[in-house]
């Protein structure tokens, strides 16, 4: 694939005043660019500048002096970008941040896209496609959990999981289309069985990969609970008394919690993002019932769902309300804690039921703890078996494709149809293996994937 | 002066999700506490760590992954603050912003205070006092002069000028106090009248640092310029064709203005604050008489009065308003500008005022033009001949105080008043100098000084 080298520059820290600032530069142009605007305290150092040095100097445009700035020294290909690249660090008032990134621009640089460094990174092999993308992740990460599925992601990719099931179908496939050229003599190459048994440790290991999304969806985006019952039966005192407990916790982080998400909280290091519903009952009142729809259809897209009662409820009320909850999550699969609210002023009925049960009393607080140690137990064990987590929602639909694809090789396989036919499918996950890494990409894929970065990374 | 050393972090950047941010770290243990939360690359090539260079490897917390960062490395007394210093740059998570000033707090470091970095740059002598003012001045600047006016005094400070003053004070003061130890033999080792020229000079250079102020502080938080006149002759409609003019010019240099700044605009670099005041006239309405009372003092508090009237006005009226105007901002000094307004409708009489008149039209826009670049030009005439601005308002206040010992050391001596006495006038000019470059401090000035500060610098 072929890409540009022009020289771009972006500020790289957030964009406020403060004590510093740090605007990026990098390409081929780059030395060029800051030998017109940076004068270094000694010339003659500068010119021959060593990779990961510091200079000290005057950034100028023209003759007027704009800031007394300290320039880093990458060199291609041992940078971030990959690309020779300097970062001029200098005083944080945004009116100097300005001046300086004008005078870039006008000695030659163009202002970088979003993501425009890390892109870089990847088409001159200095990292793998999902590595790429886990940066992004990272910079957003904003828990515990979230922040190492990130950075080890970031440091490792999909590592030689995918480019070994890669390069073990790639050679099977290739033997299988060296058949073709020899199609009148009924010659076999490639060796059936071992290539249905490739096939099937492919799906098997798609398979695990695409497990392992369902709990990397929730370490990154947070965990879906729904809260729901009939009215009155406490789930707002309910999520009360969860968020106090969340706002004890998220205090030893500031800055993790915006005041947007309050009904967010972090439990040990993973995020739990709380949906708070109408009380589920039959009315004839209209915007109640819309309300209500409205409950269960997020009940749909629960990843979890606190089913709330009060302990003096019959039994059969109870189960009643169960069965409908659980027919509404059966596709999202989320599972559902029953929860028996009151258990400071009755006693539970001695029943059970095929979902956990915690007894509780959101008034007093009492029963809290245990429950949000099972959500936290409950995450957890989400983690499937496999060492690498998919987090990644294109990777996820790459998978799947992928998982197809080999799906219908194998059968194609086992119904007797032409190798051409089967090497078709065969290259086909081959491709959407490829797409994950950035081994086959293209610039839309690209474009969609960088757009959503940051300005300077 | 004593001041401690020990090792201090912040966060240098803005606080916000970034590309990336940079945490500082500086003080007698630095290299202490990031050796056991930075795993290098290579620990051999880190364990002889050179000044100005940069080191690539894994910030950790315990055996926890925190991020991939570099580290830059300044050495005493060749750093910013004149300590061991090092700038760990990372990815701009606030998870990981936080997790790793929270390990360096844990690993023997502790939160810097506001300008804690600069301070110990001015207490380790890598600056004077006014330059680190300057610092904090340099950040906040948002027009190309204040940006200017800043930045001199950041690399200059006051340069050799109040220092010499001192040098040559101190060694008359010194001389005049030996002959108190003779003061039986009635000797004059200090030459009187090279003491009294002396004198004379420096009130005279004082002054010229006083003038500059008028100028120096006008750049620095703007000319405040009052638009007066009496009710419904066009005063908004005048606001409104300014600071479209203003929204034009801005728009070049982005980020330089705020929202909350409205009545603002930079023309050619220099800013000027807008005060709309109710139309001046004499009403039995209680709370319009308060608005016009309010007006008035407004004008006590301008730099800059555009008074406006209609062309069509008869000439005594206009006279009259002028003098009520002028008897106002006697106090202040500010200048008057009279603009008559609707000269597209009416012609003007033939009649001289004793301030600059300018005929305009605020609806077209017509003549607007000429009375903005009277406007600047009027702020570039009020720079002194001195050489040194002074913008900040405790210099300013020391220098009042010098200038006023000077003179009663002056008239202590013409009158014949035994040196004993002179010599404490004299030992307090040298006082009040030695608080602008910072020769002579206290806990309460350097906190005072530094508390404005961003923290991280």
């Amino acid at each position: 694939m072929m890409h540009s080298n022009d020289t771009i520059c972006a500020l790289s820290t957030a964009s406020a005043e403060a004590a510093i600032a740090v605007i990026r530069l990098s390409g081929n142009n780059a030395f060029d660019v800051i030998q017109q605007v940076f004068r270094p305290v000694s010339q003659e150092r500068f010119a021959k500048a060593e990779a990961y040095r510091l200079y000290y100097g005057s950034f100028v445009d023209g003759d007027e002096l704009i800031d007394e700035v300290l320039v880093s020294v990458f060199k291609a290909p041992h940078s971030y970008s990959g690309e020779d690249m300097l970062e001029i660090s200098c005083h944080g008032s945004l009116y100097i941040q300005q001046r300086i990134l004008d005078a870039l621009l006008r000695h030659g640089a163009r202002m970088a896209e979003p993501g425009e460094f890390t892109q870089r990174a990847f088409l001159n092999g200095k990292m793998e496609l999902s590595q790429a993308e886990a940066v992004a992740d990272l910079i957003a990460s904003d828990s515990k959990a979230s922040h190492k599925l990130a950075i080890r992601q970031m440091k490792e990719g999909y590592g030689k999981e995918i480019e070994h099931l890669r390069e073990r179908l790639l050679k099977l496939v290739s033997l299988m289309e060296l058949e073709l050229d020899f199609s009148e003599e009924d010659v076999e190459f490639a060796d059936r069985s071992e290539l249905l048994s490739l096939l099937d440790d492919v799906q098997s290991r798609i398979n695990k990969l695409l497990e392992s999304f369902r709990y990397g969806n929730v370490i990154k985006h947070g965990m879906p609970v729904v809260i729901a019952g009939k009215p009155n039966v406490g789930k707002s005192t309910l999520l009360n008394a969860l968020l106090k407990e969340d706002r004890a916790i998220v205090s030893d982080i500031p800055g993790t919690t915006r005041d947007s998400l309050e009904d967010d909280m972090v439990l040990d290091g993973i995020r739990f993002r709380f949906i708070d519903t109408a009380g589920l009952r039959k009315t004839g009142d209209e915007i109640e019932t819309k309300g209500i729809q409205r409950a269960w259809a997020k009940l749909e897209k629960a990843g979890l769902v606190l089913l709330m009662a009060e302990t003096r409820n019959p039994k059969e009320e109870i189960m009643g309300l169960l069965q409908e909850v659980q027919e509404r999550t059966k596709d999202s699969g989320a599972d559902v804690f029953l929860l028996l609210n009151k258990a400071d002023q009755h006693e539970a009925e001695d029943v059970a039921f095929d979902v956990p049960v915690y007894g509780l009393s959101a008034k007093t607080g009492k029963g809290i703890e245990p429950l949000t140690s099972a959500m936290v137990e409950h995450v957890k064990s989400m983690r499937s078996a496999s060492d690498v987590v998919v987090s990644n929602a294109r990777h996820a639909a790459a998978l799947r494709q992928a998982y197809e694809a080999a799906e219908r090789a194998e059968e194609a396989m086992k119904a007797g149809i032409p190798g051409d036919l089967v090497s078709q499918d065969i290259r086909e996950v081959l491709h959407h293996l490829g797409e994950i890494t950035g081994q086959i990409t293209t610039d839309e894929v690209l474009g969609s994937i960088f757009k959503d970065f940051c300005i300077g990374k």
